[in-house]
């Protein structure tokens, strides 16, 4: 864990030194919420969604996260404009496939996305990255979303297949560069009673990525910080309503030089 | 009033065991609130609002919501086809017409609206509900709008012409089938100094619709839950500012199977 | 000191006799927020944004908020037509170049509406007020963010140039008409850990310009307000998170009729 725990007093530090721009093209649901992650944790964010700006505010962005919750097609050209710049750059795209299989339009941008922005990055539930795996990769495994078991191996395909490091959602968080398997299991159950969280820990991740540390490594420190900030939120919340403002006051603790929050990060 | 108790028993069992998914085509100011409180009261909420995919999310929703607070010519479309969709496959589509009568744009969508869709429950304020009788189903009560008096008639016209459960919202909620009137008495003044207060009852509404017992019913239970929570929010908040998570808050604890507030619903 | 707060006093009046109704065109990431803000303050808030609705929208509106948060080329249009249209009934038009300098689509949208509408208040940050001065007015300053010293001749160059009240955020705010300078000192760094606090800061200039005192005073007194309601927030906040709600309801005490805040408002 000691490992951890360095990598996150590192990072914090350089984020609090850099400030990293997060450009977002994200969705209208958690717009407000996700900047203010962003903020929480000593980043910048900047939201800019048209075909007009887009490559230009990713010219000097540090990080660029693409969510596709609330997809129109401007939107979905901007998303692809915006990606290939900050990969011509070199810099790290979070990709965000919300809703991946609810409708054509989703599966669809998802697989736009994979093949032309190649992100470097992408956060999901097992539902999402199951379906994009099987709908976008064509490896099986939407199986996987009847039975009880994390399909491990798929999410390495996926990542292999994607050239991606691949993070998984849920009780606990998995996060595979295709090769590696990490275990994050920072977390509560009132994450799941708020719109918005897997959004938020996109960000979150975006934040870290630009911090400059391995991508892997940034990713499920990211996921360790989001996590145990919502256990330390939820020891003083009342409920989903109370959650999200304690929630960003933990997030705040720690890229303010708060005593770090405990992370449960494990190979595996 | 046990009537009500019971029904509330039974709904939000009905909720917990289905996870009723609300697809909502809403206005950008109240997403975020929105999608929590469907989430505080059991539901599974879902944004999207483009014609390129909101007739298929329509296909596996369990209602939905219309809510023109911030509208624009895409977005109308939008509304026409995931409406008719809904109603093709019976579920219940739920109408907030946010700012009728302040623009013609306004008006006249929700004319579309109500014609060529026919929603199951309509949600508004005295003001839009008294507009949108008068101007859309030409029936007269702009008048009421001058007058103390709740114009009691006129919603049974209004419902009767327009097939829907009327519900309007005020210091005492009216709720009415053309027939029934029912009467809610819950609610606090804090709800008038909170922006969206209105759309998350709709919401609220939607989310009760889903569970399957009459719009009538549904719709009454829905604004005496709102309300009821609105006061125990009420109760521990400083001002409108905590009064909105301590309203989160207690949504959540009557999903999750909490004391039931208590219920001010009676007939006429 | 007790010029403003006599003139708080009478503002606070008048905004509650009136009710002011504040037409935003504005950000999505903010505009949930901004509302709050404006109903806390006494304000009636609608945002309405596509060109078939703001012309009529602002025919009857109190005041316009215009903020280039998140732009795009049908909201731009709408602008120029609701600035154009509040001009010529006389109603205060308050501009927030949000991220002026950034991307040429937003400097040359902030030329147009300059140009175009010609805003009665301007509010940004250094940066912001900075890069117009220079890119708009052609007026030079950008030296002034590489340095420590507030560049106030430069705003009031600035105020003279566009015709407008221009107010500069900061640790200390900046409010001229070109000839007179006032400072503001109230505020607090959670601030700048928040997103859409400067936006927020707007929409309270915007519902203090309705309520009829010259622009000038009343915009100095709406920052004077907003940052005092920070410092009463600061105090009971455990962080970012817990600032916000903590924040609307010190706005709402104010226009409730609350100990006025103490404000530190002084010429030069």
């Amino acid at each position: 864990m000691a490992k951890w725990q360095q990598l996150l007093g590192e990072s914090r530090k350089t984020i609090g030194d850099k400030r990293p721009l997060v450009h977002h093209i994200t969705n209208y649901v958690v717009m407000n919420l996700t900047a203010n992650v962003t903020l929480a944790l000593g980043g910048s964010p900047v939201m800019a969604h048209d075909v007009d700006e887009v490559e230009e505010m990713a010219s000097f962005a540090s990080s660029l996260v693409l969510n596709i919750g609330t997809l129109s097609p401007r939107w979905i050209e901007a998303m692809l404009l915006a990606g290939k710049k900050a990969k011509a750059r070199g810099v790290p795209v979070v990709f965000d496939p919300v809703g991946a299989g609810a409708t054509s339009l989703r599966t669809e941008t998802c697989r736009k996305i994979l093949s032309e922005v190649r992100p470097d990055i992408i956060r999901g539930n097992r539902a999402e990255i199951t379906i994009l795996a099987g709908a976008v990769a064509r490896i099986s495994g939407v199986d996987s979303l009847e039975t009880g078991e994390e399909p491990l191996e798929l999410y390495r395909a996926f990542a292999r297949e994607s050239g991606a490091v691949v993070c998984v959602s849920g009780p606990s968080d998995r996060v595979t560069d295709g090769e590696r398997m990490l275990r994050v299991d920072n977390g509560h159950p009132l994450f799941g009673r708020v719109t918005g969280m897997g959004c938020s820990a996109t960000s979150a991740i975006a934040v870290f990525a630009a911090a400059g540390s391995r991508l892997l490594d940034a990713t499920a420190l990211a996921m360790g910080v989001f996590g145990a900030c919502g256990e330390e939120a939820a020891a003083v919340a009342h409920g989903p309503g109370t959650f999200v403002p304690a929630l960003i006051d933990a997030l705040h603790r720690v890229s303010g030089g708060g005593t770090p929050p405990s992370l449960r990060i494990t190979e595996g």
